[in-house]
């Protein structure tokens, strides 16, 4: 259709029928509950709302799987609607549809906007095969602190990475032609606005407090950044945000969604979120809650029906809204064309199996799950495996599960993974891999015969994700005890760890001599790993938020705020007395088997200026027959300014192909932007004064730059 | 002197004297290091500063001890001093001097104004005739996590509580009668502004960062509250406050203290915080440092002495601060003069023995350790002891010991302390008491003739105070041990807990039939603690300060806000996941022996207006034969609002007497005033709507109002 037809079409609806169009709801209505896990379903809705009147007008629905259920729903809704406006289907794809790629806490690790771009292409192929039209992911919320379960869909504790990882998806995800979404692609959903990953200790759902400054720079950064890709969506965040839940804030949604950062296109609430305002008791009631949603400018109600219940009363009490509803439901129908349902509002149910878990995706996958490893250890050169190193013994809770999806993994199935096991063996069949779920298990021979072990720990992705904070993040004790265990062996291991958060492990890495950290690597799990573990590969993965030593060592981020009693060795600094300074691992920390060296520093200036950036250039000397992605990061230090300044702070980063045998010039650019920060009064600031550059090594800087 | 001639005196004085008036250092560099007990060092000072053309211009004096001493060093300064403007003499007495209090978050659990008030009034006379004229008292930041070591010196973490029992002890300082500091008074420096206890994740010294809303409806609110009692001092706090050091933040120490909460005496920094601008980086240099901390209005420069190094510097770029130094120089001079230095700058060496440990004093800290231990539990009645236990074994590391002072315990000695042995021999000579460090210390013989355990244990003092955050702050796993192990006896037992903070006492609560929570009681711990396990008297203390079930469970407080998916059963709530719902032993939880009971309750009106305050009444009645002091708490819960509120709230509380066999009427009082709130745009706000009052319970309502 063209823009006219499409505004005909919105002259035609009647009012119930464009709320209709701003309400989302799962779709077993339509169906009934033909199949819990291709159909899934919702909250028992208010029948009075929901009857055939509005059912028919509904716009979209969450949770329906694949091309035949897909095409069911639809077809049953359009022989009834009166409009036949064709149903959108959204879906919660977060690290692949049936090709599950690494959770995005690891994809991160890659730091590779490739990587990232291809695991949301390949998503987006699988669920527009299966009939799916918008995606809700990628979500970019910042954080800092691992007791928070949902950590694993995040891409870490840095702004400007989280944000230009975040963009990668969403390019990944929409596949733009021609300025319209393409055959193959989805619009992306970039969640959850705002600050969700900042709830008070961890907790989530929880309140978030923090001052607009720290907001501006570091919490609202990676949605401004992403949202620079243009999104279809964007969702609202469960949370308060200042005493005031998002989902009810104007000042959130309408003076920096809309207005600071310019996103023009639809808003949709989080599940079941505009109702969940009566339990944020900013609401009396229904009414009040849809209200309050709809002022604040949350174009589409995720499974509650407030709208289409309230709508009468609100409107009448605020007649302005009409003109935004108008608005909303225009960019709804716009969608809908864009995506080409008026014409086709099917999938094909032919195509869909040739396009679902091919082997193009799970290449991809299998690509990003190395690329997403880290090794966080390697003393004496542990790892990789030797020559002589021929029968290998798996022991632990991960050796030979296919368990190794994560949470969030949608409609990834363990039988299309493979194991730790699986993967050892297809990777060099010349080795005896031998599988224990603990050493007591392990028949004397089996122990005896091995000449290596690979102990398999972690934490079980069921404690992870949405709803999964805890206290206590540390390596449980069974499986502290089965490192020991192994230690006490005598023979040569490693440990491959398996989670969806930074652990908290600072009684066990001692006895750790290496340690291969896998976060939940998807459905090539056990292939990517292998390929490392034998050495076919290095690892190459850096790591994008701090491992605390301790559960209660969080907060913890790399970029923390000078203090006027810097952490040392005294009583009086800033720090805990009980626990080492730092984090286990920091931030930007992974090895290789590369042994590659940087030399050669130079730069292109020492005084920066707004026409004049700064470059710092190095090679890299690979001694190595690894070929692989070299992370380079580039830090500031802000040395004085009126405001305190984080000690550290990222402000350029490249992932740098380096040759096997060979070496590569690289080059990192800051610019005089970059050196900005908010002041106290929110403006924005620079002030006169020096620099000083790292590469990779926050502790000693490479250049000084003055402004 | 009258005001005229303290105006002239400041005429003759030359700019550097006046800057030496706003300069305070220790105070050996005029006597020697003649006793380090009794005169501090403090660092090494620049000679080119403190020459002799400045040492004799030195407004005060930090950490001098004793009538001699302090005499000592005033009588050698004002020799050499040409204007001989006396010193003042200033200290942490921070509960107490010699006769030590319980620590402060013990002092609060009383819950008693007229407790802390006789502290500061004993420490007060106890200091005044030692020499000391200002102390560094009260502290009154807001806390909400257990991992800072400071919490020992808090209120804990209610804002109305901590600010009302800093008037107390404001009042209880300065005892001003007809408008001046009494004889036995010392002025009371009100500490630390601002927001010192919210440092994120519990490190002392660091960075804070919140709302507004959140600073003036809580975190400020102790400050506001205290200083309608008029200290005659207020020190800025070492944190950062939203990216800027306090001690450098004119919006902070002006547009706050100074305009809106009226303050208009003296400010003085922390020790060294002038020159740690430095180290948090917002200042170059020396020179830079005193600037910021001048501009923003820090009067008086602590133990660094920028001040007097760059004053010409800073104020010929500055001339409008002439004025301002002026204005603080007359002050200091007022309050010499309000303190009667001018007439007689020493203390009586004779009197001083008499007012020192006097008796009266000691039954003060007496009573009010009693009043500050907590009775956490008390399964079946297992406290107090009964008349067939005559052979107690007192067993733990704090069984026999006399280091039951707490930090911050200024000149308090430990010979002067009663132990929990003595006490108990002392509170009932029939008794027969043996001590031992261990279980297996232990003769069988004295384990085998005992009839009841104590088991003694807790947190060493010295693990908490000032620069003493911790992440692990469960008890120490061979105190579980212990506690086990006396379980095991099968003898009736209980737990006495010593600590300056709440411990995570998850994993070993229910191993403890009856648990007392001493605090750091001071002088008299071991008098108090025997009238209480003795049944002389009853425990009467409640929590101000949450205790949590794990060290990653903070922050912690019983206010916390309403949340859209509020804690439950479900995953999908607001918790974590592997830790029981709230903190271990709440906000306000606190048994006695008495078994009172509250009721017919009654209420005033349930509509409240502006000029029609809501009155709950009710009868405490207590069958026991304990006279005690009942502490009864009301709480509000803001049924809805257009801001997301605390799930509760107390808005007024009472220390009731109850007498033995008896009842009593209590009431406690909500004003509309108490209803407000600050909405996201800092208006004072209260909207039409419900309230629902709790009495002690915060679970059951007891009456509902609306406004």
């Amino acid at each position: 259709m063209n823009d006219n037809q499409l505004q005909q079409l919105l002259q035609a609806m009647t009012l119930e029928e464009k709320i209709g169009q701003l309400t989302q709801i799962t779709g077993e209505l339509y169906v009934g509950k033909v199949d819990a896990e291709m159909v899934e379903t919702g909250p028992e809705y208010a029948s009075h709302v929901l009857g055939d009147g509005t059912l028919y007008t509904i716009g979209s629905v969450i949770g329906a799987s694949s091309a035949k259920f897909t095409n069911l729903i639809q077809s049953e809704y359009l022989k009834q609607s009166r409009l036949k406006i064709p149903l959108l289907f959204m879906h919660d794809a977060i690290h692949g549809y049936k090709t599950i790629f690494p959770i995005p806490l690891g994809l991160s690790c890659s730091w590779d906007e490739n990587v990232l771009e291809t695991a949301a292409a390949v998503t987006a192929s699988e669920l527009r095969a299966s009939g799916i039209h918008v995606n809700f992911s990628p979500m970019v919320d910042l954080v800092r602190d691992a007791r928070w379960g949902r950590v694993m869909e995040s891409f870490g504790e840095d702004h400007l990475l989280s944000g230009n990882l975040g963009r990668a998806m969403i390019k990944g995800y929409q596949k733009i032609q021609e300025g319209r979404i393409s055959a193959a692609g989805v619009a992306a959903c970039l969640k959850h606005f705002a600050a969700y990953g900042a709830g008070i200790g961890g907790k989530d759902y929880y309140a978030v407090d923090m001052s607009l400054r720290e907001f501006f720079d570091y919490y609202g950064k990676p949605y401004e950044i992403a949202l620079q890709e243009q999104p279809k969506f964007v969702m609202s965040s469960f949370n308060s945000f200042n005493g005031t839940p998002v989902t009810a804030s104007k000042r959130m949604m309408k003076d920096v969604l809309r207005d600071r950062y310019g996103f023009d296109e639809l808003v949709i609430s989080d599940w079941g979120a505009v109702a969940e305002l009566q339990k944020h008791r900013v609401a009396h009631d229904g009414r009040e809650a849809a209200e309050l949603a709809m002022n604040a400018g949350i174009d589409i109600e995720m499974v509650s029906t407030l709208y289409l219940e309230h709508f009468e009363t609100v409107l009448a009490q605020h007649p302005a809204l009409l003109a935004d509803i108008d608005a909303a439901v225009m960019k709804v129908l716009r969608l809908k064309n864009e995506l080409g349902l008026f014409e086709n509002p099917y999938a094909s149910e032919e195509e869909e199996p040739s396009v679902i878990l091919n082997a193009d995706f799970l290449a991809a996958a299998e690509d990003a799950a190395r690329k997403s490893c880290v090794l966080l250890k390697n003393d004496g050169d542990a790892l990789p495996l030797r020559a002589a190193h021929k029968r290998i013994l798996l022991v632990g809770p991960f050796a030979g599960t296919k368990e190794l999806l994560g949470n969030w993994a949608c409609k990834g199935s363990f039988d299309d993974v493979v194991s730790l096991a699986d993967g050892l063996k297809q990777a060099d069949p010349s080795l005896t891999v031998d599988v224990c779920e603990t050493l007591a298990d392990c028949p004397a021979d089996v122990l005896e015969r091995s000449d290596y072990i690979i102990a398999s720990i972690g934490e079980s992705w069921t404690l992870s994700g949405e709803g999964h904070s805890s206290v206590d993040i540390g390596l449980e004790a069974s499986q502290q005890a089965l490192v020991r265990a192994v230690k006490a062996t005598g023979k040569p291991y490693a440990c491959v760890c398996f989670a969806g958060r930074p652990l908290a492990l600072q009684d066990i890495a001692d006895d750790m001599p290496a340690l291969l950290w896998c976060w939940y690597p998807g459905t090539r799990a056990g292939a990517a790993i292998a390929s490392l573990l034998t050495g076919q590969a290095t690892p190459s993965g850096k790591l994008t938020m701090s491992f605390p030593r301790h559960s209660a060592q969080n907060p913890i981020h790399y970029n923390e705020y000078s203090s006027g009693r810097p952490a040392n060795a005294s009583s009086y600094s800033s720090r805990y007395q009980d626990c080492e300074l730092g984090p286990l691992f920091p931030f930007g920390h992974g090895l290789t088997y590369a042994g590659a060296t940087y030399a050669d520093f130079d730069i292109s200036s020492d005084v920066i200026t707004a026409d004049k950036p700064v470059s710092v250039s190095f090679t890299i000397h690979n001694p190595s027959g690894y070929a692989y992605p070299e992370i380079a990061i580039l830090y500031i230090e802000d040395v004085v300014s009126r405001s305190v300044r984080p000690v550290r702070e990222m402000k350029a980063y490249q992932v740098i192909s380096v040759p096997a045998h060979g070496s590569v010039r690289a080059t990192l650019t800051v610019t005089l932007e970059d050196l900005h920060y908010l002041d106290a009064e929110l403006r924005r600031t620079i002030e006169p004064g020096a620099f000083r550059l790292y590469i990779n090594d926050p502790r000693q800087p490479v250049f000084t730059i003055t402004h």
